[in-house]
């Protein structure tokens, strides 16, 4: 008896909980698991350990207000009792889903939608509307300088004659590449008939799909993706706030975050000591439920202190703790106002948030207040452990690395319109794209690459990521060899034959 | 007393079983454990936690067939009932064995080769010499263009007036980087004697000792090596099914598949969540032991579904779910037919499954049908999650992907053809290696690096790997940089004075 | 009751023990706690999870000897009988500290140095001080060579007409980079008021803080931070035995420890297995308590075997068990005899230890018998899993590796002083730096990453980071890809209108 009370216990706790109690199934769910069981044992097997088969959203309007997982004050009567299942989610909104499709007596929805989500979680879904990660897709697609960098990346290049010719991209590409993380353009091709172990059956063909990217573009018009970090279909609060979901989108070297956090001191403890963390703990509190932060409890997480009063609110919009944009662009700066990034124009007329040489679009970007107000928002997690000198003294090297990196990003593009000046690449000058040539790419790297890591990595002290592994040493460098093969295309250009006449034999 | 039982139960369960039932474990044995207890304490207590220790022979016969982890249907009678310790394997065939020795009355083999192994496992010893990697260190040697290839990147490299000359490397240096993982030839050179805490021995000194490369060629002749993935003394199932084992030879710029699985969802959960999964469990149930695939699920791993039905059959052959074989070449291509790759001639006569432009060497691969075999074998196991809208919108665009990725190493390619016929670089028609030169190893890097990085990422949604890091970004930059580079020589090689007269004085 | 016990048991185990028991809380340390446990609660957690919360001084010297953490004979009467609280440390040598200052009727240090932490434990103190660590600073910024290369990285590059201009690097910079690792020096600058949630208070102003760099220059002149790993408030031995807490300055292209050890056996050992190993153990023994080496086992614990004999003495010199130095500098080479290697003088009068052509400083460095005693002293741990063959053959291999690739530095640092001698780039004779050019910095990524890789790879078995992970493959192409630049250069030196004539047109 006291073994097997050992037994369970030490399973519940150990999360594999195969007796956990259930709200109650609803009936239209049930039919769905009476086949899914078997069809798609991995998914139903996810969601039975999912907190959305254990409370119904009625249980969880019970829970006092720190605690509430839902943001919503009340659901439809038909949700309400019921555990959140097949049903409840995949047939919720099927008149606005272009994707529904009759299944077995029901009209299905293929893909749930921020939207969908939004009958239980209404401030996550409008928090995430002004998050720029919603807008992922459209900031890069619509953005002409941007998807033309996109197609200079994607696009098949054809050799011949010592020329190339840069192709066009294939959708395809484009979906597997930076759509992956951006989101892609969910659309219905049309319905098909396929072969399946309940005999043939009809489902609708889905164009760019399958994708989780965060700012994908739904079949309901909506933009976005829950799913990005809340993984179907357990839906884990632990998952999402383990750093390991945030590096699927940014490892990278044009977003190193999971790598410099790992080097940090704050992801040494993590990797360390997490095991002996509560990962879904709602609120998060330090000291008792986890001991350094990960990327959500800085960006994301309701954080409360020893005496459960309320450190840091919960949010989805995620840059409202930051005063800076420190990657993705060729300077860092403050964050736009508005998530749509494609309404900036620079004073060149250019849609970026800095002119080439880093003065910033004032209009469209957060002002000094605002950066003041999100430094105080972001700082108050940092006083959980550090007192203010601490704070400061991080701040102010972080705010200077900042400013040198901009810097070395500043001497990089003089050297990249000195050649485009020169003629030594073709520039927008002469209507050509600015990130299309070698030399180009080489300008490129400084700061989609080795700024951004230098950033990154003083942000959360996590050295060698601004010094050898893609920080200062290679904006260094790469300055350096620019500026080399510039020296040596001058040369060459010097050459008078390379003007058409044949050289001379023989040195004479 | 409930005290105590709920210790030994988490005690048990956590894997640390100190005090957990052996199976009886034979005289010999018990002698060598006499000794080795004191004198190698750590691989004594790795085997007390392994199977071997605990389940005999005869016990392990009597499972159910889905639950046998040994595939012989018999054994010898003095190995049947006793559990499988020192002597049971290193006294094992030591008539074939050149590695053996005489010890303290016992004659011994060093190394336990497939052939040992197969004792028990002779299916999974059949499947392994029907694997690609079991040749590995044929298919990289005793391929002519191959070991051309690595003596370039192992031989020592010296400068005099400015001039290069590479040496042949040592088989030190051999054994230290490509045979690390391809596997070493292990040799007897000598017997020699040793001071030893015991007095003086005798031992064999072994040549390329040690290695544990999954090619390895072992003192009984035999190829290969168990215990790349079944590291010893545990032998543990949970460590071959966690990707940090196949990390090891799988984690770098040339096959980045551990680093891919990482940033892909399926990486994602097993890092947040594989804490409580059962990693031992024969056969492996999706959802209840497992709730993403590692590499062992996909690739190796005996699969069921909820209802214990076989989903994919356990398999050591491992590319028998592989239709493509992305990387390690110039141009992926569809598997090759036997596992010893040195029998391959394209229609240059060249030992390559493809053609300088890509054109497949079809005769030695597997054809269209045999890759529909496996395509569909390899989509078994994301049916247990994915519906097939899923998984053929995947496959469709990996598929894709693979083309565009040879297309990018074509342009590359077409680049490195155009030099050797220039004579800006040495290559077969001067009767030279094509991998020696600066020039050779960047066209070498767009298909040993970037091309395979971009189809891994693809394979397993890995985005930024398909992307920025050493992806798409790098295939294109490289093609650019390669011809920026072949340009620059091309002015350089106009120049007169090159052909050996001086250059004028002051532009006169 | 029994269900009680179950959960009490499992807490316990599981590391988050809510109700241990502590040490007796001195009166001071409770003031502190009074308000600190609101204001900074996380640090008070950590604290109160840590060893310093539950063992008094006089408790833990009536350990065994072997299972001693301190190692004083006796400790000042006021601090023997209580927990090592806040008031222990932070008021313990004020005299000393120029960073004191008046908190509520305390003084109080901000900074706890190794001089405060050698109170209880003074070998170790003594150890670290011999530990070339703990001179990171001034091995850095007080070797002149040295402290040039780190400007070389840290200072902006400014860029017109073309031309660059280093500035020198800011003191923010330069901590945010280098001395990150190396350790800062942290002077107080003045002492300011500032408000805080229980009112205005007075704080001193700290310089360059904050910084746990292992080599930092302390208020109270002492070198060094044992919280470098010893991560404050927990001062966990779980998490210094821990591989992550080294990858903090150990994972980058300049050290790729980490990195090597995750794709070696023992690392994958290590992933794998870990859960199930008792990192707090002390004395550490094989088998029971670990299953496969971390950086800790090998380079710092007390280790025992299974009959708990003392197989490797706990140190905190670290290199006192390695013959030769990997890293770092321009070729491997014996160990420097002083911790302080500005002392170090070539025989062409340059601070390093070896000359450009490789040859040793000899008498700065350790001679071949204390190279034997290290490496035998090294290979006791091996012994506990490994016969004496295997580690003959590991360390063969890795001796020969250290010779390779030096040969490979020395080729990159021929075609550079041929560079120097022919004014394709500015040295020493020119009185320039020799690390601020392009192909300087191509330079040095031979030795300062390649090399360094290839030899960690080796010294771990880290297969492909002697290979194709900035390993052999890397040092192959960069000494071609160096002598073809060079090349370039000098024929563009040949153009007879570089000496200031105008090219002539057309050819003619």
């Amino acid at each position: 008896m006291a073994w097997l009370t050992a037994i369970l216990t030490l399973i519940a706790l150990l999360g594999m909980a195969p007796f956990a109690d259930s709200a109650e199934v609803s009936a239209v769910t049930g039919e769905c698991l009476d086949c899914h069981r078997t069809v798609t044992p991995g998914i139903v097997a996810d969601w039975e350990r999912s907190r959305h088969f254990r409370v119904s959203p009625a249980e969880a309007f019970k829970k006092d207000a720190l605690q509430q997982r839902v943001s919503a004050k009340s659901v439809p009567a038909d949700l309400a009792g019921v555990a959140v299942g097949c049903a409840e989610c995949h047939t919720l909104n099927v008149d606005r889903h272009a994707d529904r499709f009759e299944h077995n007596g029901y009209t299905i929805q293929v893909v749930v939608s921020p939207e969908d989500c939004a009958t239980c979680h209404p401030t996550e879904r409008l928090q995430f509307s002004k998050n720029i990660m919603s807008h992922a897709y459209g900031n890069l697609y619509k953005n002409p300088l941007f998807h033309n960098m996109a197609d200079t990346i994607n696009g098949v290049q054809v050799v011949s004659d010592s020329k190339i010719a840069l192709q066009r991209p294939k959708p395809e590409d484009e979906n597997d590449s930076c759509l992956s993380c951006h989101g892609t353009v969910v659309k219905v091709l049309k319905v098909e008939p396929r072969e399946t172990s309940m005999g043939e059956m009809e489902f609708p063909a889905l164009q760019a799909w399958p994708n989780q990217g965060v700012g994908r573009i739904n079949p309901d018009g909506s933009g976005g993706a829950c799913t990005a970090c809340h993984t179907r279909h357990q839906f884990s609060i632990e998952m999402a706030r383990k750093p390991e979901t945030c590096s699927q989108c940014h490892k990278g070297p044009d977003v190193p975050a999971y790598q410099v956090y790992g080097v940090s001191k704050h992801g040494n403890v993590y990797h360390s000591a997490h095991k002996d963390w509560d990962f879904d703990a709602v609120p998060w509190k330090i000291g008792k439920d986890f001991s350094a932060p990960t990327c959500a409890a800085c960006h994301i997480s309701l954080t409360v202190d020893s005496d459960g009063e309320v450190v840091a609110e919960r949010t989805h919009q995620m840059n409202d703790r930051l005063p800076w944009r420190i990657f993705g662009l060729i300077y860092a700066h403050p964050h736009p106002q508005s998530p749509d990034t494609t309404i900036i124009k620079n004073s060149d007329g250019l849609p970026m948030p800095t002119n080439w040489d880093g003065a910033v679009a004032t209009s469209f970007l957060i002002n000094a207040g605002e950066q003041d107000k999100r430094r105080v928002e972001m700082q108050k997690n940092c006083h959980l452990c550090h007192d203010s000198s601490w704070i400061k003294g991080h701040w102010d090297r972080f705010e200077n690395t900042i400013s040198s990196a901009n810097a070395m990003t500043l001497a990089s593009t003089r050297l990249m319109r000195e050649a485009w000046k020169e003629g030594l690449a073709k520039g927008l000058n002469d209507k050509q794209s600015v990130f299309d040539e070698g030399v180009e790419k080489k300008w490129m790297s400084q700061w989609l690459f080795y700024g951004n890591s230098t950033r990154f990595a003083s942000a959360m002290m996590g050295a060698d990521y601004g010094a050898f592994a893609d920080g200062r040493w290679n904006m260094a460098l790469n300055v350096q060899e620019l500026k080399d093969y510039l020296d040596l295309k001058r040369a060459v250009k010097k050459m008078p034959w390379k003007q058409g006449a044949e050289p001379r034999k023989g040195g004479k």
